[in-house]
Parts: C-alpha cells; structure tokens; sequence
C-alpha cells in the first residue's frame, strides 16, 4: 500500500475535491492504470464494431472477504459472467464504489489489489469509474457496482426462442460452493474441509465452446442468486417448454452437501457464482461435456437434464429415492446479500 | 401504480426469486419497457459502431425528492452527461439499484417513473439492470447506479491536449442551483422563491454545439461536486496550463446567491447538475456563446474566463471588487451526498 496521511475513508474522499483525486491518485488509478483509465477523464471513449453485448451488477456483499475471494474480484467476474451467459467476452468494466464512511484503507487497499488481479486474469480493463461515500450507517463498508460491455462471439446465437425438446441442460461444475461459504462465515461454522467460493470469470471457456459449437450452444446461463431450481424455472416460463432433471446427475461435492444439510439449505436454491449451465443440441451434448471436462474447472461437468415439450412451465426433477417432484423457484429470501 | 401485495421492499426482494420476479414484472420491466429490455436476460445485446464513449456514476443523494427532481432523474442525467461530456450522445442505460429494507413502494414507484420520464425526454433506453436490497441500516433508502454508452459525435475531438493559450472559457448557466437545493432542503430552509435543481440532460445541446462548431471545441467539463473551482483547477493541471477568470462575467441567480450568504458557501465550490463548461478556440466563442444563448436554458450562459500560458496549474480570478485571487481546488467535503 501507498504511504498516505490517511488510514481510513472518509466524507471528504467522496467530495469530488482534493481528499478524492488524492484517494484516486495514489490509489485506484495507479493500480488500474491503463491507457484509457489515465485519461482521468469522466467517461472513457474507445471502438467497439458490430453486436455488443452489456451488463450490470452491483455487489452487497456480507462480508466483504470470505474464502476463495472478496468483494472486489466477486464484482468483477459478476459482470464479466453475465456477459458470458450473452456469448461475449468482456472487455471493458466501469467501477462504482460507494463506500461507508470509517472504512478501513488496508482493506480498500486489498479490495482494489484483488480487483487488479481479476481484471488481468480475465484480460478485461477498467476504463471508467466513480467513488461516493455516505456517512457511518448509511452503508456497509463497500459495494461495487461494475458494467461492462464486450463484442459477442461471431458464431454465437444465444437466445431463449432458440431452445427446443430434446435439447441437452448441461452443468458446468458443483453447485453451492459461493452460497455455503458466505452463509458459513456468518453462521461462525467452521468445516473440516475449508470450502471456498467459486467466484471465477467464465468467459475464456464460454469462448472456447463458442468457437467449437457456435449456435449449437442454444442458451447459456449462470445460476447466481436463486440457484439452479430458479434459473432452470425461468428457463421454462420464458422458453413455455418443461424441463427433466434428474437429481443423481447433479453434482455437489460431499463436504458442500453436509453444510447443507448442517444450515438446512437446498443446495438446488443456494447462489454459485462461477457455474453455468448450457442448453445446447443433443447431437453435440456428449462432446460438449466432454470439453467442458478437460477444463480445470470441470472436472464434475454433467447432462444433467433435458428439454420437454412436457409439464411446460415447470421444472421436474427424478430425485435419488426414484420419485418425481415439482421443483419451484426460490420462493423468499433464503440467503441476502449473498453477492 | 400497480396493484402489488406488498407495499415495502423487503429482503426478499433482492433474493433473485419470485419477490424478485415479482418486483421487476409489475414495476421496472413493465414502465421501462423497450425490445432490449423484454428480453430479461441479464446483459443486451445491441448494434455499436465506431467510437463509443462509456461512463458511470453511483447516486446517493440525500434526501431522495427535492426541488426540481428526485434521484430517478438526478441518475439518468447524470450518466447522459457524464458522455455528452466526451462528445457523445448517451444510447443505452444499464440502472443498478440498491435499495434499503423498508423503502416505501410508493417512494420506489415515483422515481421509476421519474427515470422513465428522463429516459424519454433525452431519447435514452435503459436495457439492462440489477436490483440488490440491504437490511434496514445497512444503506439509505435507495442508491441508483447508471452506467451508460453512446456514439461519439463524428465530428468531435474533445481532449484536454487540444486546450492552448488563448481559448475562451465558457459556462453554460448560473451556478449552484443544484447544490442550494439539497443543502437548504436538510437545513429545512424556505426561500422566498422557490430554488429548484437544474438535474437536466445535457446530449442535445451538446450535439448541436458539435454539429455547428465540431473540432473548434478542446474540451468539455460539467461542474458537478467540487463544483466550478475544482473544474477548472483539474483543467489547469492536466493541461499544465494557468486559468484567468473573471467574476463579475459568473452568472450566479440573485436568490441562489443569498442562500450560499445565508449557508456560508461559495457558489464556486457548490455542485451543479445541469450545466456544462466549454474551452473553445477564441475565433468561434463569440459565435459559441450565441447558439448557447438560444439554447432554452442557456439565457445566462457567459464567457467567463480564458486560458493563459502565465501562473501554470493555476486559477486566477479577477474579484468584483477588483484584486485577482487564486481559486484553489474543493479541499474537504463541502457537501456530503450531494448527487
């Protein structure tokens, strides 16, 4: 960290004044820096050619560090995710900070350093950005939004209307890891196994598939907030088809489960961060896992359903026992804040 | 307003489930609504060209309803023109929220039709969004992020390195309006007449300025916090060039200017919304100032100033009482949680 006169923020580095370019200066855009970002300017200007695909997110997070990760590279791959599921690769981010008044500049510091770090793994640049502070409970510590933009793939054509019966649900790797971390810190419980969040930028392997199976890849997306059982349910009410999944296929690793079942949480609803799921053509489903599995996340990449022209609407799932059940959406709220 | 079961925003809201679903379907996606949009999916896709220029901004003001607007209107414009100031006119929107448990439905509604209205009168869309919800004290009512993008007018080259010895500094309006209004509201003033915010959109005056006078304008800059002063100071030292300005030439409204004396403040360091400074080539400035006159709020628009290779880094100005004085950058936090 940079020697600064200052060890935690306050009202004044959100004044737009000389406490701000000072935070900016010595901090974020140092760190940042890229040709764009040194413009300092209120808005980065750049080319972009033929279909763009946006998105955004803020991040709530609580707490703002946690196994695998923190808020910083959270908001990152958030953003980068989404524009994935788009079949894009991002390219470029803005960074909203709004922060409470008494955070601590060590963990500013660190947030910004693990932001960097994402940024360059996923081999995005931040070009635009804006810092607000509120007062001391108004907030809590930071929340980012990011919004990125980046160019779709050529031979992508994600779209809902796209999918049909008998396509293949494919799941890229187990699920709940990022829920039951942040629900664990909470809680204070501590596990045998540290099980960390699968916050990851998903978008150098949705390029990979898109360059082998292109519009074969019928819908792509990542099941956040809501988990699984939501996402395929929004699936089945905008496509008006059903879907089958079968619980046996399902991967969740064992020490997962057994948080689960400690917080009494369905791993079906708890958030993933850096999971997707791919409705693709059944004639290249096999092959596609099979991709899926030589990357280094998807060791536990499965077919985990189909599509029906069926219970149109609705999500049935084969459980273990051999019996078939109606699978809603997250109805409440079972775990805020949890990105 | 829709019929809706709940007249609170509750955490449930934010869950990613059916509240969620709820929320957007009666509300956002059905007042917002435009092909972009009704797709639900969790970035757009659209069509760009050539030079874009990209921008974003986190809005905490407080309170949420003023004068003049609310934080609806304050987000949209604010963004568009953030990018008119590159030399764009802003397209698409993406809008985040992070609302506190407990705002009022009502209050939620009144500032999505705020932003609709906004969205509409500068020809703008909103195309994607995210809805994030806090627990009660743990945020203040409601934060709106807007990030946005827009094609770069063909004819503009607006850039701090195109600013020299001689250009005319010219300021679109009166000052202060903005940051009067918020500030009076939390000192529960009452004025004589009534001061309201200039919260307004800034891309079609700004286009018409490039479309008459293109390249002959160096740079543009919107004065928002830190107001007039810190402007000019960041164009001094990143153009490594000195201001002369001149007092007398700064339309400030008579009522504004007795509640900055009633406040204490400087109307140079208060926040604007809807006001914008050019630095254009002496030749046209005089020309400038006329189509800017014309302009249905440009009627106190003004030369105000110019830049001098002399007191590098500097802003001097000329007081009405005769003695020049150097204006220095915002030091401290002259007004939290302006915009």
């Amino acid at each position: 960290m940079p020697k600064l006169d200052f060890d935690i923020i306050t009202l004044g580095h959100g004044s737009g004044g000389t406490l701000t370019s000072q935070l900016l200066d010595t901090g974020v855009f140092s760190l940042l820096q890229n040709e764009l970002l040194n413009k300092k300017h209120d808005g980065a200007i750049f080319n972009m050619q033929g279909k763009v695909a946006m998105s955004t997110d803020s991040f709530v997070v609580s707490p703002i560090f946690f196994e695998g990760g923190n808020i910083g590279d959270l908001a990152v791959n958030g953003t980068i995710n989404d524009i994935a599921m788009c079949g894009a690769s991002a390219k470029y981010l803005s960074l909203g900070f709004i922060l409470e008044e008494g955070l601590k500049m060590t963990e500013f510091w660190e947030i910004l350093n693990t932001i960097k770090f994402a940024c360059e793994k996923a081999g995005v640049q931040v070009v635009t950005g804006d810092t607000k502070v509120v007062e001391r409970g108004k907030g809590d510590k930071i929340f980012i939004n990011t919004t990125g933009i980046g160019e779709v793939h050529e031979k992508a054509n994600i779209d809902i209307n796209n999918i049909k019966a008998g396509d293949k649900i494919i799941l890229s790797g187990p699920l709940a890891r990022h829920g039951i971390t942040i629900m664990s810190h909470r809680q204070g419980l501590e596990f045998e196994t540290t099980i960390s969040s699968d916050t990851r930028a998903l978008n150098k392997i949705v390029i990979e598939l898109l360059d082998e199976f292109g519009e074969q890849i019928h819908l792509l997306r990542d099941p956040t907030r809501g988990g699984l059982a939501t996402v395929l349910n929004e699936i089945t009410k905008e496509a008006n088809l059903g879907i089958d999944i079968s619980q046996k296929n399902i991967p969740v690793e064992e020490e997962v489960y057994g948080a689960c079942e400690m917080l009494g949480l369905d791993p079906l609803y708890v958030a993933n961060e850096g999971l997707f799921v791919v409705v693709a053509d059944a004639g290249i489903a096999d092959h596609l896992l099979l991709q899926l599995q030589e990357w280094e996340h998807g060791s536990m990449a499965a077919i985990i359903g189909e599509i029906t022209e069926q219970h149109t609407r609705q999500v049935l799932m084969k459980s273990n026992i051999g019996g078939r059940r109606v699978l809603n959406m997250l109805a409440g709220e079972q775990l805020p804040r949890i990105c």
